[in-house]
């Protein structure tokens, strides 16, 4: 058995979020190490509140969540997605308060702590907006060199955004962070639309969810509720697409990237019609896929499998 | 036989500008009334140039052919694309000089004369930068009113673009007049990379260009050699994009777009990465096709059927 990838995930719990950590939690190839908080779904405090209380029920309330940023580098919060992942972050589902509380450290502090203690073999996992990432980059700019990679669900290459016709909300959230990620001297996974809402889950496997005997794998069925309905309007039926999950899970391993070609991505932090895009530049991979010399970031445009099954399977593996 | 749709043709002559002319001439359904050049692939003056001599080689000489607009709304001509259609436009093959020499009229003005002659009739054909179309419609605001249909070649949606990453090169090199355009009340059909990059000519379809008996013919076939050398990057052989002529032959009839929404297109006019971008609003089409109530721009993402053979068959008929 390898050592499992020590994982330090930057969230905003978040439906899909809740996925990804049970997911995370499940899998024998990583260990959360550390989880820091920011609004984007809902805001840092609620979703770090939201995180305290999943890992109480999940059993690992041993892992660190610290609270990150509540505003974004150039602006305010803006409000979250109540319509997507209700009005408490996780589909209005009453999970048992936690006696736990959030770390002293900040989500910054924290990550660059974990760097030190994981150097060289720490993978950054963020699933929302990258405010918490751009101030650890900020406040220590060695941070790359102790970090093995960085998988980031984010963006929207040539696929349609979702909170803007270009732009996709992690990044559209906070453009400025999101650009101080990519330009990073580190390996970057960048995970965009155009693959997660490839990937969704049935109803049949939300009920194997439902079904299990342990609570915290009961909620998370549960939450995920609100966000079938939601996802209606896009897929004509109760389903809902993958996000954060597909990152946690190319993260971990489990599945690989069939396509993901390395080229340059510029993210619009203008106030314009295309604030929050990530524009990547996609030119000349009709004949065959093609890097770009000397560029460290990947985009994900395809993985070589479905991940709902497998995603259920780890879930419920015991 | 019903009467031919009178067209004003707007061009950047230009090698597809060449094969979407020839095309155009030879059509039973649409009758050119008139040509207005514009810098793009080349000059202005150069573009006028090539036409007058095409056109008096292929026996039209007939047609008034306008000169427009040098440099573009915000900024000064940039210089063409001569690794693409060769330093005089038309891959550098000789053409006889015409005696015919440009119109009295500037292209905008006369586009507005022929809106008056084919009030109701006339269908607007631009296949290069929009800067004339856009100078007309600031001339006389009515312009519209009299304007059956718009076809425009340009704009990438989700496709990567040519000229940057995310942007065409006709919309690229002038995104406040297209965005004139957009934004004027007439139906446009707006033909980008999505579709004009699908659809090819082979080299045995240029070899039947170049055996025909016409000079004219024949010449569109030497001019398509620089082309076909230009292309082998994008394709992985000796090839070409039909991106000018694709838009002629939707504007003749000759094919009709399978899948072509009318949605929200907002052009990017900053200075910005995205500078230059066509934003089409194409989120939640994922179930069915949707048309946005009140929007009479449709984006073609798809034709139904390749057009080679249709138009290569359509230039050598007789």
């Amino acid at each position: 058995m390898t050592t499992p990838i020590p994982v330090y995930l930057d969230c905003d719990t978040g439906i899909d979020d809740t996925v990804a950590l049970a997911y995370l939690l499940a899998s024998p190839a990583v260990e959360v190490v550390g989880i820091g908080t920011v609004s984007g779904n809902t805001t840092a405090a609620q979703a770090a509140r939201n995180t305290l209380d999943l890992l109480h029920l999940a059993g690992h309330d041993g892992i660190p969540v610290a609270l990150g940023a509540h505003d974004h580098l150039d602006h305010p919060y803006g409000g979250g997605a109540a319509w997507v992942h209700g009005e408490n972050g996780i589909g209005d589902v009453e999970v048992p308060h936690s006696p736990a509380e959030v770390d002293t450290r900040s989500a910054a502090e924290l990550l660059i702590d974990l760097s030190h203690r994981y150097a060289g073999r720490l993978h950054v996992l963020t699933i929302g907006p990258m405010t918490n990432i751009a101030h650890a980059l900020e406040q220590d700019p060695t941070l790359p060199s102790r970090v093995a990679e960085v998988t980031a669900m984010g963006g929207a290459a040539l696929a349609p955004g979702n909170i803007s016709p270009a732009s996709e909300a992690n990044v559209h959230n906070d453009p400025q962070a999101a650009a101080a990620l990519i330009e990073a001297d580190w390996d970057v996974t960048l995970v965009p639309l155009d693959v997660t809402l490839e990937h969704t889950l049935s109803e049949e496997q939300r009920g194997m969810l439902l079904a299990d005997d342990r609570p915290f794998v009961r909620a998370v069925g549960e939450i995920l509720d609100h966000y079938f309905d939601f996802y209606v309007t896009t897929y004509g039926r109760r389903t809902c697409a993958l996000h954060d999950p597909l990152a946690a899970v190319i993260a971990a391993g489990g599945v690989s990237p069939a396509r993901a070609p390395r080229v340059p991505v510029v993210v619009d932090t203008s106030w314009g019609p295309g604030r929050g895009q990530t524009i990547a530049d996609l030119r000349g991979q009709r004949v065959a896929a093609r890097d770009h010399e000397g560029v460290r970031t990947r985009v994900v445009l395809e993985v070589d499998a479905p991940i709902g099954a497998h995603l259920v399977e780890t879930i419920l593996a015991r």
